[in-house]
């Protein structure tokens, strides 16, 4: 019989921590926690397999989990007092969601369930607050209502409104025990009316009501769109927590809180978090109240007159210190700690791996790495490479005067500027359109995913540093200043003041996530100085990595920064730009539209200094590393002149006549210019083309070395080779003309000439190209393009469509298609280092900047992946990761 | 020591007919006849290697060839009298090449090699016609400057003509002994001023001269076009022979000719030839004169009034019958003979397969086969299938009444319309303009060939049937009516008369090359009666191929056509012109241009009777066999309305405004169609399409069957899948719909889903795609495409580029590359079974029905080939080849 459910709780449990994939993360912790001795309120988990069994079952749950449930329901009866359903003495429970990542909340949850009309009786006498008891009830209707029996909760929301007003009540607060009553019963009237059937009394419906919902509330469009951003398979399923509810809300010896073990924005090994009195811990999440502090340093921090939980509650203080001291040794790792007070006595409900910037997260491992609590390894393994660009790209500029509107809590650091929308919807539809804008909300809900994502940053008027919008921006890694009551949002007016001023949807502002100030109009922004706990990081990391790391960049701005951020060589250096910059984008245009081989040689002629020019200043930055130089690659319609201006122009540089170059550029026009005459088949119909840019390597590489001293060995790289024979006519071609200038020169030139690997059939003859290439290059871009048939250009349309339907995982552009591509590229090594053992490989797509990708190239045993400058850093973190695990996940699709 | 040269002649050789790579065509048949002890003069052959080794190293020959080449010219002189360079009994050679395939005219002769002022004076005195000797000897000057020495030609005829005016000679003949020593005397001038150096008189240097000249001819512009267009690779190499000189101009005892064993045009079992008295062999294939028939029976056939060889010259016939009787029954195969007879005996000069039309093909093969000659399986493997074609497509409809402008001879057989032209070049130029044309020519060279490849038929004024134009017409399966002597061609006014009849550049002529008729205008074709030959043939070929047959079609009178040619099912019927044909095409438009789902499905419900009419059709036509049909592929946009008056017309029958449309059409357009928004793609973003088409396909399946009273068994095709959630998601649709229609009509269905694989990611996730299609079938033209990433409408540009530079031997869309595209098939094909073991595998691109490809299918294990109405077969030909050879060639670049 399989083990469907695991109890936890009263000192011990069934489950442990490493049982994460089965129990989800929700419910190893509590396990986890029982084991240590903490108190935690007992209760039990529906493992992930049930809910994947109910989805490959047609949503039938499996034999036997009803007996197991009621065990275990037995078994926190025995734990504590009370007992599920009795209406003398009764047990109430949560029923959360747990899946194996932790995904805040994007499914549903029940809180306060076993209440019907006998029970509440009960809480009422037990708890000695009717009032209370009733408060429980009407949210327990409502909320039950809402997830599980699909009454919307405005229903409700509208009862409540109309009764405040009919009884002359403004706040909740003013509502007395009679009052919930009364409530009650028109909350349980609308649901007969809506659902032509009562509210559900029998506490065992209610379970398994609950429970099914959170199952189902896997497959909802919040839960899917928060999977996809993250990556997190559908496959993987969620469990289900049942757990036994305490009270936060018994009165003012009652408090909810959440807290961290070391501080999540910096980093700094203080605890810290926020409290709320006589609350339930949903109350701090969901921002509705500005919560407290927890300790007086924290307190004294943010210069609150609100007192800490330290001063109020000092027992339930010093017991939580010891406890997250505890869960920080134990887990090795910054937590995320949930807890209530009931009545004096504190409860943990929930300990996790706590989110973090990436300068806490790098401050944190470097810390605990020298505090010996984990070794350099693993503090180069607990950082999130992606995570890295925060730090690399530039912040506001110090220098320059801020127009400052308000000042709100610095929830996630990084600056932001854009345009002020005041819709997710509206963030995502302007920023598709390239807009970029600062999201604008009261504050954040589930629902606002996808427009948190598409913005700049974030900014809300409610809400903490726990709050939905802070811990949501932190995670993705979006600036967000938060809770800046002085901003009053008009949605209607599509507006929000402060300060007297007016800010209007469209205006631009910019917010500094660090500082929590908002900042009228787009402040400019300037390199970030990189700590030095990011140095250190990246010293432990290239000290594990044995694939070396190079970048793409050809400008000397770009080859530069490169450089300082650590590229060892250059792994692909595009020369589309020497012909067609501005400076020479007529001579280029010349160079297409010439009628024949002696018209082209002109043009070249002309462009020949400038690119011997582009590449000596390369060589010379790079000074003794590799340069690898793609020779031109795209389709020359791209470049073509498209006004009459732009034709006349290029006719009388060059002397050709309008209606010629008019009937050439015709002439050059492709239905698919992807798979046209671009690449290598340039090359080959205008040989001339490539023996200019030999010619102005070879010469650069030679100018650039007596100048640096240094031996430069340029790499001739080859695009879009398909066959061996294309690349034996180029290298003839290349090497004559390397002959030649040795002998003009009287020296002798060190070259290498290899090829890129970016079709499928290349790949497939890659035994046969290495007879001729001294290296590979791996473009995963163009490969991924020809393997899938996918246009990349074209597939924004019908990408969103799969990712909508599960039919793919993952953006294949983004990360790796490692079944498809990946195995291209396992054959292309295999064979080409089967002719050539010592054949240099590298990848030069954008996957080599993608850390789940750049595990694939190690795997597969490539020398170097290249990537654009600001992602060299996060290269090599993920080259150092992937040296240690050395493993690669398949989608096996 | 590599032996370089081979000896032949005087009853014996030192090869044979097998050595045909070493010793080229020629050469081979040489030494074939040379052991066969017929009267073959003796010479030596220069083996292929050289020709290799010669390319391969600079241009320098290899050591040792001198003296073998020194040892062979010794032998010769055994064999007959004379003395290569002896003044008094001088022997002359002929130096020819011969490579392994027939090149006819397409590589370099000298004849009369050996001749200078000395020996000149030996011939004329050994052979008693001083005359005869310097006309030699200023031949061999002429053809020697031109050939070896690179003096145009031009030059000489300009000095023969203005000699001949001053002299007052109008023709050769009238030229005396002293007169042609005094044009030899001018020529040798001529070539001293040309070149600063005198005319060869050292025999040696002739002959390495004329060695090299042959050599280096097989890298000439025409020999490369010729290989191309025949699929002959650089690599083979030609082999030089080096043969005693026979006469046949020496006076009216001599005489040269061609001869066919059986009748090359029709395949009667009847001696056939050509040949000319007092003449060198050169001048009968020239067609500068029109030749005598051998036969009194081809005399009377072809009415002519000049007397046949074998009343001229009856022992030299008789010998000849003997002689041609024995090399068909050695050769068991019909050959072409070339002879000479000086002064009374008679020389064989050369034996080979003779080329024939289709039809004479044919009949030769079942003849022999029912001679006993050769076995059924022979005969099948003597027929090219690619040469079917010519008996299958449409012929001059005999009921409609003829305007016949002229006759001439029949010298290949079929129809052909199209415009006069006059050239070669303006041939292709409009041929590749789409327009159709008739080459026109007094005669044809080897620089015509490009322009007879591009014209539908060709028509010279003078030449036989065995002259230049008439050989390779047939070769090439043209249509040619050759020495039309009625019709006289002004090339300057491009323009030829005949019966007082002037037909301009332009105008519209016909041909029937099987009556040699020349007709004014366009004659409307009929469907060929398929001769008993032919059936008899298929049955063989039937019996003995294991692999079916069937077509890509979609119209009912492509597929009823098909289905005559001996279709086994429909291996590909496309759906787009369901949806955009004329009648269907604002519906289509409207279902494109749908802002929503609900839109679509307005459209797709008008569509749905139409396509239900069309699949019950097919379904009827191909009653019990099977038949696979492709849901909608291409990009939508293909079939967007262009004009602002289609934008109405789909704006008033959709109800939809104009700008909307317009919006929406510009949001289609992609940059990349060929990889963007197609094929399966569509199904998944708009799975109402497919559903509409799988309703429309089991909805005619269900009426057909209930008709014909035969099983339908309909194969769903998904296009353009990548991996299995795709198919996956997209089968579960389909097979929604079938189990609707299931219950609509108390039935059961009975179909198959499966995919085309066409994309380098299905070929490798094969093995996973297998779990849910049920059949594969490679769509080997896009799988070209992106194997490559070559778009085949815009490949023209480079691929005559990589034609020319030998950088590819195929243009991979014609015929399949078994290296790439063809190790994914067979990858796909492994993994396919793998998963499924009886899955039907088959092909569909338009490589199903090239004959090279389809041999690759049977080594891959096919199921079937899908081809063309009118391929079919030639599939089933190349089907039974395949079975029996089961081999299968890469061209390993």
């Amino acid at each position: 019989m399989t083990k469907w459910v695991y109890n936890f709780g009263a000192g011990k449990a069934e489950g442990t921590a490493e049982m994460r994939n089965l129990l989800g993360g929700k419910g190893a912790n509590l396990a986890e926690m029982s084991n240590l001795s903490l108190p935690v309120p007992p209760g039990f988990t529906l493992t992930t397999e049930v809910c994947s069994s109910y989805y490959d079952n047609n949503k039938q749950y499996p034999d036997g989990l009803d007996k197991q449930v009621e065990a275990a329901l037995a078994s926190i009866s025995k734990a504590v007092t009370g007992k599920f359903g009795d209406s003398a003495d009764p047990l109430l429970v949560s029923v959360r969601s747990g899946a194996r990542a932790s995904m805040p909340g994007m499914m549903d949850t029940v809180l306060n369930l076993g209440l019907n009309d006998q029970t509440v009786v009960g809480l009422a006498k037990l708890s000695g607050d009717e009032r209370f008891a009733f408060d429980s009830y009407r949210r327990f209707i409502q909320m039950y209502s809402d997830v599980v029996l699909g009454v919307d909760h405005g229903f409700f929301e509208e009862i409540l409104e109309t009764f405040k007003e009919t009884q002359d009540h403004t706040l909740d607060t003013d509502l007395s025990a009679e009052d919930w009553k009364e409530v009650v019963t028109q909350y349980k009237n609308c649901v007969r009316q809506e659902l032509d059937q009562p509210f559900p009394q029998d506490v065992m419906d209610q379970l398994w009501g609950a429970v099914t919902a959170v199952f189902g509330s896997w497959g909802n469009a919040r839960a899917e769109t928060y999977r996809r951003l993250h990556n997190i398979p559908e496959s993987w399923g969620t469990a289900v927590n049942v757990q036994a509810m305490v009270f936060g809300n018994m009165g003012e010896t009652s408090a909810t809180g959440v807290a961290f073990t070391r501080n999540p924005s910096t980093g700094e090994n203080a605890f810290y978090g926020e409290y709320l009195l006589n609350a339930q811990g949903e109350d701090v999440v969901a921002g509705i109240r500005t919560p407290q502090q927890i300790t007086i340093s924290g307190k004294d921090e943010q210069g609150s007159v609100d007192p800490a939980l330290e001063e109020v509650m000092p027992e339930a203080f010093a017991q939580l210190t010891e406890f997250y001291k505890r869960l920080e040794a134990h887990y090795r790792d910054m937590q995320d700690i949930e807890f209530t007070v009931q009545q004096g006595k504190l409860w943990m409900l929930q300990t996790r791996s706590g989110k973090r910037t990436t300068k806490a997260a790098l401050k944190i491992a470097i810390d605990m790495a020298n505090e010996g609590l984990i070794t350099e390894q693993e503090a180069v393994q607990r950082i999130d490479p992606a995570s890295l660009d925060q730090l690399l790209h530039p912040t506001l500029d110090p220098s320059v005067a801020r127009d400052i509107i308000a000042t709100g809590l610095p929830a996630s650091p990084g600056a932001a500027s854009g345009k002020v929308v005041f819709s997710a919807d509206e963030a995502e539809a302007l920023n598709a359109k390239g807009d970029k804008v600062v999201l604008v909300r009261t504050e954040t809900s589930p629902e606002d995913i996808h427009g948190m994502h598409a913005a700049q940053g974030i900014l809300t008027s409610r809400g903490g540093m726990t709050s939905h919008a802070a811990v949501v921006a932190r995670g993705m890694g979006r600036p967000c200043v938060s809770g800046a009551g002085a901003i009053r949002i008009d949605y209607a007016k599509e507006q929000f003041s402060a300060s007297g001023l007016i800010v209007k949807k469209g205006d631009l502002i910019t917010i500094d996530g660090a500082k929590g100030q908002i900042i009228k109009g787009e402040v400019p922004t300037i390199q970030p100085e990189l700590s030095g706990d990011f140095s250190t990081l990246m010293i432990w990391a290239d000290k594990i990595r044995n694939m070396k790391v190079r970048t793409n960049a050809e400008t000397p701005h770009d080859v530069q920064t490169a450089r300082d951020f650590g590229a060892e060589g250059i792994g692909l250096c595009r020369t589309e730009h020497m012909f067609f910059d501005e400076d020479r984008l007529i001579a280029g245009r010349e160079m297409i539209l010439a009628k024949d081989e002696a018209g082209r040689r002109t043009a070249l002629d002309k462009i020949l200094p400038m690119q011997r020019q582009d590449f000596q200043e390369i060589f010379e930055i790079m000074a003794g590393l590799p340069v690898t130089i793609r020779l031109l690659d795209p389709p020359l319609h791209e470049f073509l002149p498209h006004t009459e201006k732009d034709i006349e122009e290029v006719a009388e540089a060059s002397g050709l006549d309008v209606e010629g170059l008019k009937t050439r550029a015709l002439a050059l026009h492709e239905t698919n210019p992807m798979l046209g005459h671009r690449g290598c088949r340039l090359g080959i119909s205008y040989p001339e083309i490539y023996e200019m840019q030999a010619r102005a390597i070879f010469e650069a590489a030679l100018d650039a070395s007596a100048k640096t001293k240094q031996p430069v060995t340029p790499e001739v790289m080859i695009p879009l080779v398909a066959s061996k024979p294309e690349l034996d006519f180029l290298c003839e071609r290349i090497a004559g003309v390397a002959k030649k200038i040795e002998q003009e020169r009287k020296v002798k030139l060190d070259y290498l000439i290899g090829t890129m690997i970016e079709l499928p059939r290349a790949a497939l003859r890659a035994g046969q190209i290495a007879e001729t290439a001294e290296f590979f290059s791996f473009g995963t871009n163009d490969l991924t393009q020809t393997t899938y048939g996918i246009s990349r250009d074209d597939s924004a349309d019908f990408i969103n469509d799969y990712l909508r339907n599960g039919i793919i995982e993952q953006d294949p552009f983004i990360s790796l298609d490692v079944d498809g591509v990946g195995e291209l590229v396992k054959i292309a090594a295999e064979r080409g280092r089967a002719t050539r053992p010592n054949m240099k490989l590298g990848i030069c797509g954008e996957h080599g900047g993608d850390p789940s990708s750049i595990a694939f190239c190690q795997y597969t045993g490539l020398d170097y992946v290249s990537c654009s400058p600001y992602r060299v850093p996060i290269a090599r973190l993920a080259a150092a990761q992937a040296a240690l695990s050395n493993t690669v996940t398949s989608s096996q699709d």
